[in-house]
C-alpha cells in the first residue's frame, strides 16, 4: 500500500492507494483517529452495493469497532441532486450522526461528490472519507470539491471540502465495465500532459486498454494522481494554478452537453484534448511532433478524437471561459509541451472556431473515406 | 463608523460598526476590492425590503457602478428552507452570478443564515457580505455559522464560511418592534456575562429597554461584538472555547422548541440563562450575589426569568448537550463569575433536573402569589 499526501488548507490527509485497501478499511480509519464506537455512514450507489467489496468495507468497519449504517442511491448522475441530499440528511439524522461521527463515500466521482457535499453541510460539516472505485475518481476523489447538480446545469451547487482521507483499492477497479475504464483513462492521460512526460511516455509505450493488475497500474495511477495533488496543493480554491486542469475542458464540457451527455465525460474531453491541442498549435506553443502524440496516444486508448458534427454556432455558447470583466477574450489551457501546459487569457473566439471548423470538415472527410 | 477586524482561516474581515453604514455601501464593497461591474445580488426578507434603509443599501451600491439586483424571500424562519435556497440559487442563476460576483445579506438571523448559505455553496461559494438589520444579528452576523433547517430541526444543514465584511448600521434598528429589540438584548447581556464586566454593569446602570440612538448604542454593541470576535477567533469550528457562547443555549433551546416557538430566542435562553446560572450556584461555581444580578439584570431588560409550566421530563430529551461517547454526563457552558464562564463536561441530569424542579416550584409559588 502506497501513501500520498495532500496538503490543504483544513489539514493534511493521506491517499491509500494499493490492492488491498478496503480489507483494511476499519483499522486505517481508527488510524486516522476516529474511536471505537463512532458512528459511521457508508454511502454508496445500488451498482456498487452490489459488488463484492462493498461487504469487504463494512466488514471492516464493523470488526473495527464502528457503528454502522449503509445508504444507497441509484446509479448515476442524476443522483447528484438536491432531493438525494435532503434524503440522505434524514438518514444521517435518523442514525442520529453527530458532528464527531464519520462519513464514507464509497463509488464513483457521483457518489464522492454527492456524499461529500452531504458531508459538507450536514450540521455544518462532519468527516468524510473517500473510497473511490473507479478510475476516474482517481481525479474526482482528490482536491476537495463536491458538490451535486441543479436542473439548470452539473455541479452549480457545492464546497471545498476536503476528505480526511482517500482509500483507494485499485481491486475494486476491475469490476469496471470497459467504456468507464475508457474514460478514465482520459484524465489520466490529461494528468500526464500537465505536469508528468514519464507517465505519458509509459502510457505511449503500453496502452493501458482495459484495467490491468493492480501491481501494473499503482505506479501509473500513483504519478496521475501525484500531478493532481501538487496542482491543488498550490491552489486549493481555484484562484490560479488549478486552471491547468481544464486542459480538454474548455471545449470537452461544450460537446459534452451539446451530445445531451451521450458523450462520456472523458470522451468529451478527449476531444476537448485534440480540439485544444490544435488550438496550440496554431498559436504556435506547441510543437506538431508533440500535438501528434497527444491525439496518437488517446486514440490508442479507444478515446474518441474526432470532432462530432455540430456546427460551431451551436458549442459557442456553452463553451465554458472565465470571461474578465467585460473582455471578449476567452481563457484556456493549452498544453506548450507534454508535460507542461500554460493557462492563456487573449483567447479570441474566432481563433476557437477556425481550429474547430478546420477539424471539424477533416472529421466528415475522414467519416467519408471511412465509408467508402 | 467603528471597524472591528475578525481573523478567520479564509482570512480577516470587518465589521463596519455606526449610523451611517448603509449610505456607504457601495464604497465599502468597493474597499473589499470588488471592482465597478460585479454583480451584487441583495437578499432580503419581504419586511425588510420594505423598510427605508434597503433603498439606500441598494441606491448606494447601484451609484458605485455595481450591477444589482434584489432576491426578497417571506419574513420568517421558515424561510429558512432548502426550497427557499433552490429558488435563491436559481435567482443567482438567472442573473448570471459568477465565482466573482457578490451577494449581500441584507437582514436579520435569517436572512444572514440563508443567504450566507445559498453563497457558501452557489459555484461552490461565492462572497457575501452581511448587512444585518436586527439586534440578534449583532450575534448572528459574525463567526461564519450559516445554515437553513429541515423539517426535523433548526440549523440542520449549513457550513461555517464567513462573510467579506459585515456592514451594521445602528440606524435601521430603530425600526425594530419591541419585541424583536428584547430578545436581541438577551444576547448582548449573554455576551457580557461571558467576558465583558463593563458591559454588563452598564447594562445594569442602565438597562437598555428599546433602541437608544447609534451614540449610545455603538459602544454597547461595539463591547458585545468584541466578545464573540474574541470567542469564534480562538475557535472557528466549534471545536472548544466557542462553547462558552452556550451560555443559557443548552436548557434555552429545549425551553424554545418546547413552546414549538411561542417563545422568541433570546425569551428562551433568557429562562435558560436563569436556570444554568442556578445550576453554577448548586454546584458552588458562582456567588450568590452574581447569581442575583444576572436574574436582575435580565429582568430589567423586560425579559422572562420564570420557568415555564413543563415537567423536566418534557424537555429533558430536548437538552441539546454534548453527550461524548456512552458517558451519561452533560456538558454545559456555566458562569463562574460576571464575565466568566466555564465548560463542565461532567453534570449529571439529576443536578440539572433538581435544578429545574426547584425554580419550576418557585415559579408557581409566585405566579400563586400575584394572583391573590
Ligand atoms: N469532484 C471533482 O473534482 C470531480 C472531478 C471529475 C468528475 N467529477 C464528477 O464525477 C462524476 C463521474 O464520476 P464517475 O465516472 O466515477 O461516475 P459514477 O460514480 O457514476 O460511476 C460510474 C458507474 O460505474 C459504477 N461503478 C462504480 N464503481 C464501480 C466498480 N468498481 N465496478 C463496476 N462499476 C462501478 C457506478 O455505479 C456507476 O454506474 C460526475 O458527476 C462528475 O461531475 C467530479
Ligand atoms: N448564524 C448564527 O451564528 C446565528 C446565531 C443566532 C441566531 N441565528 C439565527 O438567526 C435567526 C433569528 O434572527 P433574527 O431574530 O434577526 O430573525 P429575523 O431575521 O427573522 O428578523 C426578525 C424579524 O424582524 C424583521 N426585521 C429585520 N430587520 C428589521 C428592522 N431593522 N426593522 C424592523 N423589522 C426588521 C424581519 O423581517 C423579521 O420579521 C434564527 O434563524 C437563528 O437560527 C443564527
Ligand atoms: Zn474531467
Ligand atoms: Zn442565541
Amino acid at each position: 500500500m502506497r501513501r500520498i499526501e495532500v496538503r490543504s488548507a483544513a489539514g493534511t490527509y493521506p491517499i491509500m492507494l494499493g490492492a488491498d485497501v478496503f480489507t483494511q478499511a476499519g483499522s486505517l480509519v481508527l488510524e486516522l483517529g476516529f474511536r471505537r464506537g463512532t458512528k459511521v455512514t457508508i454511502i454508496t450507489d445500488d451498482t456498487v452495493a452490489s459488488l463484492p467489496f462493498a461487504d469487504t468495507v463494512l466488514t471492516s468497519l464493523d470488526e473495527a469497532g464502528f457503528v454502522t449504517q449503509t445508504l444507497t442511491v441509484p446509479a448515476g448522475d442524476s443522483s447528484k441532486s438536491m432531493d438525494m441530499a435532503i434524503d440522505l440528511y434524514r438518514g444521517l439524522l435518523k442514525f442520529g450522526m453527530r458532528r464527531s461521527d464519520l462519513v464514507v463515500a464509497l463509488g464513483g466521482g457521483v457518489v464522492g461528490d454527492l456524499a461529500g457535499f452531504v458531508a459538507a453541510t450536514y450540521l455544518r460539516g462532519i468527516a468524510f472519507v473517500q473510497a473511490p472505485t473507479t478510475l476516474l475518481a482517481h481525479d474526482s476523489s482528490i482536491g476537495g470539491k463536491v458538490g451535486i447538480n441543479l436542473p439548470e446545469g452539473k455541479n452549480l451547487v457545492g464546497a471545498f471540502y476536503p476528505p480526511r482521507a482517500v482509500l483507494y483499492d485499485l481491486s475494486a477497479l476491475r469490476y469496471l465495465p470497459v467504456r468507464q475504464w475508457t474514460n478514465g483513462m482520459a484524465e489520466v492521460i490529461k494528468h500526464g500532459i500537465i505536469a508528468n512526460p514519464e507517465l505519458f511516455a509509459n502510457l505511449e509505450a503500453k496502452p493501458l486498454t482495459e484495467c490491468p493488475l493492480p501491481d501494473t497500474l499503482e505506479p501509473i495511477l500513483a504519478a496521475a494522481i501525484q500531478v493532481k495533488v501538487d496542482v491543488v496543493q498550490a491552489d486549493e480554491r481555484e484562484s490560479g494554478r488549478r486552471q491547468v486542469l481544464n486542459v480538454g475542458h474548455t471545449i470537452g464540457h461544450a460537446i459534452e452537453q451539446r451530445s445531451h451527455y451521450q458523450l462520456g465525460h472523458g470522451e468529451a474531453i478527449s476531444i476537448g484534448m485534440v480540439l485544444e491541442t490544435k488550438l496550440a498549435q496554431a498559436r504556435n506553443l506547441l510543437a506538431q511532433a508533440d500535438a501528434l502524440r497527444i491525439v496518437s496516444v488517446l486514440e490508442a486508448h479507444g478515446l474518441p478524437v474526432r470532432t462530432p458534427a455540430d456546427e460551431f454556432s451551436e458549442l459557442r455558447g456553452l463553451i465554458d471561459v472565465d470571461k474578465k470583466h467585460g473582455s471578449a477574450l476567452w481563457t484556456f489551457a493549452l498544453p506548450v509541451a507534454i508535460g507542461d501546459v500554460r493557462v492563456v487569457s487573449d483567447v479570441r473566439p474566432e481563433e476557437v472556431e477556425a481550429v474547430y471548423v478546420q477539424s471539424l470538415r477533416a472529421a466528415v472527410r475522414c467519416q467519408g473515406h471511412k465509408l467508402t
